[in-house]
């Protein structure tokens, strides 16, 4: 596929400032810059870095008006160029059709054009909408209901009675709807508390490989509309994860805790039982969130124990220097002595 | 299903107080009470929330003798509630047949009532006590040994040789007895030091989704009776944990670490190798325990690296108001000199 | 299989001294000693703890010159120690036939010798290199190619147009070529950036279990030669980590972080990214690396936020006695103030 730079800009509601015939034959990042390729700058400041190079095409924001190169001028760089690789790479076709070497239960219902590839498990009484995939090996329990255009990756397991959105992606190896981690200690055992509830997936999840997500004990763990889970996410049992909210690789959360909406959580946080965090709410990378801590719309947490950033900065400054305010106080000491010594 | 107060109070050795006949139809937590439902609190202070919703029945410990609901009194609420669960929501059943589609070596040795699901591979010498169930896809290598009334559930991988014991329940996606992580570094590579023992799962372990168990170097990799892992939990080789312990999700062990009994393992918390953990020990959500490190029975550790506890929180607080004592140092010191310029 | 202490040494290039007669019929570790077993130390220290055991034989540096067992010298124990295993418990043999209950497409390219168990997929226009296995439920993507003998052990995913090398082995549930956690936040939802880049793995790399590498953007994710991967470790998108580079298990590393060669990762260490670690680095356990951050060759780096190790062991020292310093602090405001009531 080749597009011009005036069919670039027309597809992303952008402005042409060069040649509007460059033809552009694919898309790439600055760090792989290549004679018929577009790439895109945020920060004006990288536009001197990116036009010494052979790329063709650079969709630059507002504020960049001249180029060596064709620029494209749009408000939004980013969304631009990810418009551009969806134009550039479409999306995975699938086969539209059940594979006979799946194990499908009589009472299943499909919706069209779903795709059911081999090795495929589905039990009895589930139900899959309208150009769902279920890829190789994934296993979907009974009652389990997925909405139309998900994609559900090689050996993804789903336990009973589960429900899964629209427009859903989860990824290779994860498990959604295992029992949360729920015992009484009896004393002499740690005895099996039966989790009876389920998960919910709203619609727009995007869930990463080798994720976990724990059914509630009772009632439903919920993801809501449009957050994305990286890799390796564990999430505990009647958790609740608000809209848009993201979560990077790695990330815990104990159960029970409420996390707000378009909330970012960098890897490895930690957030421990029954927190309630509010929305817009951003954690730094392996910071501990305490036993039901709440943090309230807009703040950003660092730390383990966390604490709001400003506090958190000087914390780190503070230790940083430590052991010379320690040798300032031993000669402090002394000075002191002295002067006590000399009255 | 539903039962009346009366014979709830019989199922739990419990006494009611209030109306005898009340109907239950099922069990529910107190953040979800409905009319028609038992719930239970462990803590007498939470009665006053919970009257005053529409729960028709509370499940409370002995120290609370009336309530305007009707009240069911026992030694301990939790295990109660597990019971009333149990009892209200009944294990999963299994098919109790070999699937057609399942791959099982002609050496291998089932005992009564076992369940293998579609697409579950079982390898030579491989063999499976009563009651078993093998979910769909699950893998089962050469010589591995399963006991009686386990699940093990979708795409788990037990490696060749490994040893499970009796009612042991194994969650979706996770490993067991996969290679250790050990190499000699020659200089030029580090080469792969074969990893020829197994791992053995004593009875009643529960291991959660996604979780890691590798085979030891040489000998094995133990966990004992009773332990419970949640997920996402990664176990070296040469490890072993003693009875009951629990374990909460993206815990790390490293090889040859010994764990004690009873121990409580909050989330994300790593061992490096060679501890000695005693038993009755608990460890505090992120910590990290140093290299050979011993704790002693009964000891709670907090931080990375881990103090005991009264020290750790001391040393939190004291970093938390670090920035505003170094600022008292600063004045000290201007005072100080004020002082030596004053003789 | 039994061998004479002689043989022994001429396998491992050493030299015995004692009985060179001595019968071994297998290695030990030196936690498990055992009569007509030999094992090694590679610490002179540790000789009189081995000597009063029941082993038969030890493997000793070329410093221990004389034991009361029969010892062979040689120049690095713990090589001649992996030797031995290799020789002793030799590796897996696998069938080197394409079973029935695989799923291959037609247009697959196989080399000689290659094994392919039940439950496999190997997708359109893959190609598998001489003497390598997949084993039970793995899944090879469209145009994967892997090279010889590589062990792609059971339920492992590899997403579309990834590159294995020779010698790879990758431990059952990993996955990789997951796509990349990109997104770009509208205002209104977090938008889906297309990852249209791959995975290569190099030559000798091997992944543990439930371990996740995220595909590229664009380009490719780079585990170079030798690269030894443990169990649930994270790789985003874009990062590449150099020749025989060794990271413990739950190390998660962010996108575009760039690692050199031959650098020791301890467990659950985090990277941020894009940052830059040179040749040659180690990084203790827990360790934070922030965004950007560079590392030169040969540091060693500790802590969240991660620092050189001298100046983190000063501070761990310092913060430990912290509590006592803000104690002494208070007492010298007294004193000062004293001193200045007293002027």
């Amino acid at each position: 596929m080749t597009k011009t730079a005036a069919e670039i800009a027309q597809c992303i509601q952008g402005t042409v400032v060069g040649d509007t015939t460059t033809t552009i034959s694919g898309v790439t990042n600055m760090h792989n810059p290549q004679a018929g390729f577009v790439t895109f700058i945020d920060n004006p400041d990288y536009l001197a870095d990116v036009e010494t190079t052979a790329i063709s095409c650079i969709i630059v924001p507002q504020t960049v008006t001249q180029s060596k190169k064709t620029i494209i001028q749009c408000d939004n760089p980013k969304l631009a160029f990810a418009i551009l690789l969806k134009e550039f790479y479409p999306q995975q076709k699938f086969s539209r059709t059940i594979s006979e070497q799946a194990c499908v239960a009589k009472t299943v219902k499909f919706g069209t054009a779903v795709t059911v590839e081999e090795f495929v498990s589905v039990k009895d009484n589930a139900a899959v909408g309208n150009n769902t995939a279920l890829l190789t090996g994934c296993y979907i329990g009974k009652n389990v209901t997925i909405g139309t255009n998900c994609i559900i990756h090689p050996h993804v397991a789903i336990y009973d009675n589960c429900v899964i959105g629209n427009n859903v992606i989860i990824h290779a190896n994860s498990v959604i709807g295992s029992d949360g981690f729920g015992y009484v200690n009896t004393g002499s055992e740690l005895a099996k508390v039966p989790q009876v509830g389920n998960v919910v997936l709203e619609d727009d999840v995007e869930i990463g490989a080798c994720t976990t997500i724990d059914r509630a004990t009772m009632g439903s763990t919920v993801i809501r509309k449009g957050v994305k889970l990286d890799n390796q996410v564990q999430v505990a049992h009647n958790v609740e994860i608000g809209d848009n909210t993201a979560a990077s690789a790695h990330v815990g959360i104990s159960g029970s805790t409420k996390i707000g909406k378009q909330c970012t959580i960098a890897g490895a946080v930690g957030f421990a039982d029954h927190c309630e965090i509010g929305n817009n709410v951003i954690i730094g990378a392996q910071a501990g969130i305490p036993s039901k801590k709440k943090i309230r719309d807009g703040q950003i947490f660092l730390g383990s124990p966390a604490r709001p950033i400003e506090q958190m900065k000087k914390q780190f400054g503070a230790m940083a220097i430590l052991p010379r305010i320690i040798e300032k106080v031993g000669k402090l000491d002394e000075r002191v002595k002295a002067l006590e010594g000399g009255k």
